[in-house]
């Protein structure tokens, strides 16, 4: 038959699959593994959003909505997006799809040309190239080493500029860093942007998670970088709504309604209960989310400490998200658990194998000598999974 | 600032936005407007199916699933496939999405390359060409009269290949015409796809409501046919569950693999509560399924006999799905509510004005000199909006 698409056929799985098998594997033999790898909240939706769904659910509201999300959501988001980040935008500027994800790939799809260049600093997701290419675009790597805070500089960005470059993407909070600029960072990195005509896409989904200094939207730095930045965010991390799949852009009107056009014909709006509950997510008081950010900057805390302890690991202290990146490289060329560790992919396999304990390599990052470390698991499983950890690194 | 993405910039929104924000400005000024426009069934979801829903959350099954969709649901939709079709396909040739749509969309970018042709008959779903577009593919559109019942001829499709047809799209029982092709015109058509080594969608979305003859699924043409073949579906019309957001396709598990990859980066799985409702859905008990078609059949027959009795307009009766295509091209050069009929847009919008009866003109869908009735609406509704038809018509 003939052949398949070329650029769907080159987009690559997830490169955490090979250790995220194994640990499935290991469980369903009956195996107690502990898992640092989750990228989602381990806590429950907050009872009042989960209760917004089920009554949306059974008053029949289960038809569809408008292709860009219903009207009373994207007013809350409007207005939620005032309140936190002092940034105003009309309910027809934002686009409500399924999930953070899907916004982050509908703003590549409107901005994107073939052959236009993207940057994407390093340490990065592991979405932001791969969705690049699925538009034909280049992503152009930019890396930021532990040394500097794992945050690019003006410098090196203006360094990546060609007369190709389209956009600039910036994650912040970092997943898988955990790492947030500070505003004069963000204000030098939105300058280059504006100085050499440059899109800036801000994934911003941890905002909720910062625990050290003040978040700043990118958005929230004056017309002339409002005007060319798609902002993008969810209720998934903040308000532990993973499964109900709402993210959400805000941008100039132009690309909204170009995003809007594509969306309208390649998915339509996401679930009208998600939407509802999202409503509530973030009309209603917000004291559960500053619970939950209290109980992960505990176990934050707590795991940085214990990492700190240990030889041959290390980790700078994030400040938002809940991740930690623990560096390895000391260990490379050491046996552990009977083998030569090479690089963090190998690191992970083995201690998954000997301590049955679960971590991403930060390989498919961009960041070969670290592992990731999720915190986003019980203080209890945290606490016997670096248990774990330590008697792994002794042998 | 940059252009922005030439693709997704010509993306054309829906042609039907003219009738439908009128109706809705209307509406919101009072008017009691009876519309023939929704393409989604009246009914609320059933009972069950919506309990399921309303568990899972109540149960905390608010996370992550896999990207193609959970396993149990896979499980479910290659049964009901079985069952349903006489087809056979692993679970793992099965792609969960958010809604039938994104599988078109998705099955659309795992097959063309830029510059590959798609046969598109006509009438067609409005978002058929646009999603070819998306993908820089070409569509072709072949053309089915009404005199020829609205179904295109092997003669016809082998007369529109070329050297870089890539793809046969085919709607069964279609959307807007309500048509549906025999066994024998399947196999036919089916026959010139394998001879020129064409890939085939199809996309039987409203296979559940067929009222004369039996639904043949493309799948079930044999081997050399189904593994050629995706087949899109999902739980929206049959289910009455369009707001829930589950689409799903079966195909080789090539394709399968490369959509899933796809899937992975661009939104990940559909709402986890609304999989769990559609387990429910398509292991069920299926007589609400049953008891939905026999309304909607009771519908159909009396929206065509109503105008088979009225002058100037008239309809073939329509084997599937709920729409009626009514011709009007008898009415062009009249003068009708004031305003001289020029096409089936200028029609549709005179009905509306005149007689508050909202319409989809098929401009967009190919067929100029045809409007589209949807009957999923109560039988109260259809009376009176087709009195009010037959008084505009009297005029």
């Amino acid at each position: 038959m003939k052949e398949l698409s070329k650029i769907a056929s080159s987009v690559v799985a997830s490169s955490t699959i090979a250790v995220d098998t194994l640990a499935k594997q290991l469980r369903a033999e009956g195996k107690d593994v502990i898992s640092f790898g989750p990228g989602e909240p381990d806590f429950d939706t907050p009872e009042h959003i989960s209760k917004a769904g089920m009554d949306a659910i059974s008053r029949g509201e289960t038809k569809y909505t408008p292709a860009t999300g219903l009207m009373a959501l994207r007013q809350a988001i409007a207005k939620r997006l005032e309140l936190d980040m002092g940034v105003t935008y009309a309910p027809t500027d934002i686009v409500v799809s399924s999930g953070a994800k899907h916004n982050v790939y509908l703003t590549i799809q409107a901005l994107v040309n073939p052959g236009d260049e993207v940057i994407v600093p390093a340490p990065y997701w592991v979405t932001y190239c791969e969705v690049v290419k699925m538009a034909g675009g280049v992503p152009v790597v930019v890396s930021a080493e532990e040394e500097q805070g794992f945050k690019i500089t003006p410098d090196q960005l203006r360094a990546a500029i060609t007369d190709k470059t389209k956009l600039f993407l910036i994650n912040n909070p970092s997943n898988p860093t955990g790492m947030v600029y500070t505003e004069a960072e963000l204000r030098a990195l939105a300058a280059v942007c504006v100085e050499h005509d440059l899109y800036i896409m801000a994934d911003e989904i941890y905002y909720h998670l910062v625990y050290d200094g003040e978040f700043v939207s990118v958005a929230a730095l004056g017309d002339a970088v409002k005007e060319r930045t798609v902002v993008v965010n969810g209720v998934s991390k903040g308000y532990a709504m993973t499964g109900w799949r709402i993210g959400y852009s805000a941008s100039n009107p132009q690309i909204a309604k170009v995003m809007g056009n594509y969306v309208s014909h390649s998915t339509s709006g996401p679930a009208t209960m998600s939407q509802i509950a999202s409503i509530e997510a973030l009309t209603a008081d917000q004291s559960s989310v500053y619970e939950m950010k209290a109980e992960f900057l505990k176990r934050r805390d707590y795991m940085c400490e214990r990492i700190a302890e240990m030889d041959g690991v290390s980790c700078i202290i994030p400040q938002g998200a809940f991740y930690v990146m623990m560096r390895i490289d000391a260990l490379i060329g050491r046996t552990l658990g009977g083998k030569l560790i090479e690089s963090g992919d190998g690191f992970a396999m083995a201690l998954l194998e000997q301590a049955l304990v679960a971590v991403v390599p930060c390989s498919g990052f961009g960041a070969p000598s670290f592992v990731r470390l999720s915190y986003a698991t019980s203080m209890e499983q945290i606490a016997e999974g670096l248990d774990r950890l330590e008697v792994f690194l002794k042998e």
